[in-house]
């Protein structure tokens, strides 16, 4: 399929500048990116004309549990220890692998209607989940979360499709023995492969942490050599210097869950930890249970305007750094070499913008104008991988989005009430 | 004009319940709420099936600047005070009256997206704003902010529309010599009307107050007489345990702007010490140019979530308190006995909510939904005293949207280029 969109206009993230111009899809990649070319003997499958509105790489969600969809607004206002054990974890018992391939797709329908074109998903089940990532057209990096199963899934999950990764991972080391989270280590040394779990993310967690084994989480798990080839955290809310130190020295990514955070009280991330030390940044949405949204729009102003607070400086993270996490930094987080930018050569996963909104206007600076005044409303059109997923509020996955609700719904009737 | 709208979901913010029915509109009134009644002989001007989904109060924005739109995205990532100075106040210098009018409507436009109905609006030419609204049909409740023609517009523009309602006010302590406010206190006294101003916005604010007076601001105006019909104040972030009980003891309301008050680095407004004396909450989005955007979804998502971070504290600040602040809260603050319910004899001021999005499914809770998961893009349709002002993407409001945005865009070109 080759696509071109005509009378864009293009952002450039490096230096927050506009260029009107036009953007070529062929096949699952951007071909071409500039002035619009006089190729009026050239067949397209589709010509789009944008009609000046901004065409954005697709988000990158850096950290969900796609099919948490179902606990969203089921249990809320609890503090989050009380809500996993209470909760979370006994509903979640229940979930079969068909549901995990129904809930998957519910959530695939929310990020795209946020312009969020990959995910970094956690959860069980990773083989049914992947099916429906691959059924929708979605692309995700899927992470570990049992050791169990993990190097098989490592051997044969990368190779299904070209939407699908799979990263070694464990959930977290307060629910991980010693002697899993060092198989996880030998298969990264094994592999030569980087990897990933929930860090730091509630101040209970790095007490027990140094209660347990006298130092906090990140520095536990490199001195069993887990990080020897990358990898990063989930949250990093709650780190020192010296872990900071670590995720520089290992090349690691800080995942930020700015909605999450604050929603579970877990706390403010110390992002200038991480930006001082040019660590790469990413941002996620967490799951639907305790976000309760899966919108990168919300995620992007609360991450700036949380450091803001924090450091009581409204100077404290600029929309550009924002903006990166949400689409470069989320790309290498996940090993998306080719996501995260509009260049020639990239993967065409991308977003529409609506510059004819209200709160686009006036237009005195459109990349601040995402970052500060942007909502999910503005996002026209999805597309991942070359094919346009979603535009203009209708579904292009696969399956009718009335029937997703309808077994999203009987899900929670029998989880719930069953 | 008579509207019946069918099959919605119609809830009780009292209880948090939801029922199945109908309303019917009549004029500028909701005449019936209530299970569908068989009057096929009845001629309606409009029938709208709304197909399940959910019909809100409309929200009332109780703190607001709607011409500030022309500085959105102008100048971010500054402090409060070298803000106002530097970018702000040299800037509105050059406003005409007829670039108000034009930038009011650009931000009833924004509202009418996020479901708002009605606005609290405090800036320069009154008269001209007040035009923008009627002509657009939108419900604002004005406030004054310099005194010299206070009692003017008082005895005036409350004559001008039963859209419009204008209450006695001014910009804030910091910024009115005591003659001023004396003169202010004076006109409550004799019209007997509550007095509105910012209060307690920042920290440097109520210390730069204690230096000048020896008292906080809310101490220093109640000591001059200004609260003795009630009123309020706008941000009320750094307030003590004695300006709460001068806000109960007064029956006034709390406008809390969250959204503003991060990304100005301004602070977490202590919202408890106004919910434990059981005074009026109320949110605003305050100016674009501070927040930057003037989305009533965004702020009490922020609403909530700032007060579970600040008390370190999940089950701080429950979604029903905040979803009563967004509608009655706004609507008694403003002075609008008769919106911010579906009920009969209420206003037909009102918002449809889609049902049929991801974000709002699955069903656990709808209106938890609403606040922790809902987004402006959820937004269907939007009515004013009757009117439906818009829908499905399309305004409603006497003027065509692109002429209104290459007017506004004109006013930058002028104010920032000319």
């Amino acid at each position: 399929m080759n696509i071109k969109l005509t009378n864009a206009l293009i952002p450039s993230l490096d230096n927050m500048t506009i260029s009107e111009g036009c953007v070529i899809v062929e096949g699952n990649s951007i071909v071409y990116v500039g002035d619009t070319p006089n190729d009026n003997d050239k067949v397209y499958d589709r010509v789009i004309d944008l009609k000046g509105n901004l065409i954005l790489p697709g988000f990158c969600n850096a950290h969900t549990h796609s099919a948490m969809a179902f606990l969203r607004s089921y249990a809320d206002d609890l503090p989050l220890h009380s809500w996993l054990k209470d909760d979370v974890f006994p509903n979640e018992d229940k979930l079969t692998p068909e549901d995990i391939y129904v809930l998957c797709k519910l959530a695939v329908a929310e990020y795209l209607t946020s312009g969020i074109t990959s995910c970094f998903d956690m959860y069980f089940f990773p083989d049914t989940a992947v099916k429906a990532f691959v059924d929708t057209g979605f692309r995700c990096t899927f992470c570990g979360a049992k050791l169990e199963n993990l190097e098989e899934y490592y051997t044969t999950l990368n190779n299904v499709s070209d939407l699908i990764t799979f990263k070694l991972g464990f959930h977290a080391e307060y629910t991980t023995p010693m002697e899993q989270m060092k198989e996880a280590a030998a298969l990264s040394q094994k592999y030569k492969a980087p990897v990933w779990c929930h860090n730091s993310e509630t101040k209970s967690e790095v007490e027990g942490c140094i209660e347990r084994y006298g130092m906090t989480p990140t520095k536990l798990m490199d001195s069993i050599g887990m990080f020897e080839y990358g990898g990063g955290g989930f949250h990093c809310v709650h780190v020192n210097d010296e872990d900071a130190d670590i995720f520089r020295r290992h090349n690691m990514t800080a995942v930020t869950c700015p909605c999450s955070n604050s929603k579970l009280a877990s706390g403010i991330a110390k992002l200038d930890k991480f930006t001082d030390r040019g660590v790469n940044l990413a941002i996620g949405t967490d799951g639907a249970a305790s976000n309760n949204a899966l919108d990168m729009f919300r995620e992007m102003y609360l991450m700036t305007v949380l450091q803001k607070l924090d450091k009581d400086d409204a100077a404290a993270m600029p929309a550009q750094t924002v903006l990166r996490a949400a689409c470069e930094g989320g790309a290498r987080a996940m090993g998306l070499d080719r996501c995260g930018r509009i260049e020639a050569g990239y993967l065409a996963d991308f977003t529409v913008i609506d510059m004819h909104s209200p709160n686009m206007r006036p237009r005195n600076n459109i990349l601040k104008n995402i970052v500060y005044s942007g909502s999910k409303s503005n996002v026209m059109l999805t597309a991942v991988n070359g094919k346009i997923l979603y535009k203009n509020g209708e579904f292009f996955i696969g399956e009718d989005i009335e029937d997703i609700y309808t077994k999203a719904e009987g899900i929670c009737k029998r989880i719930f009430e069953g």
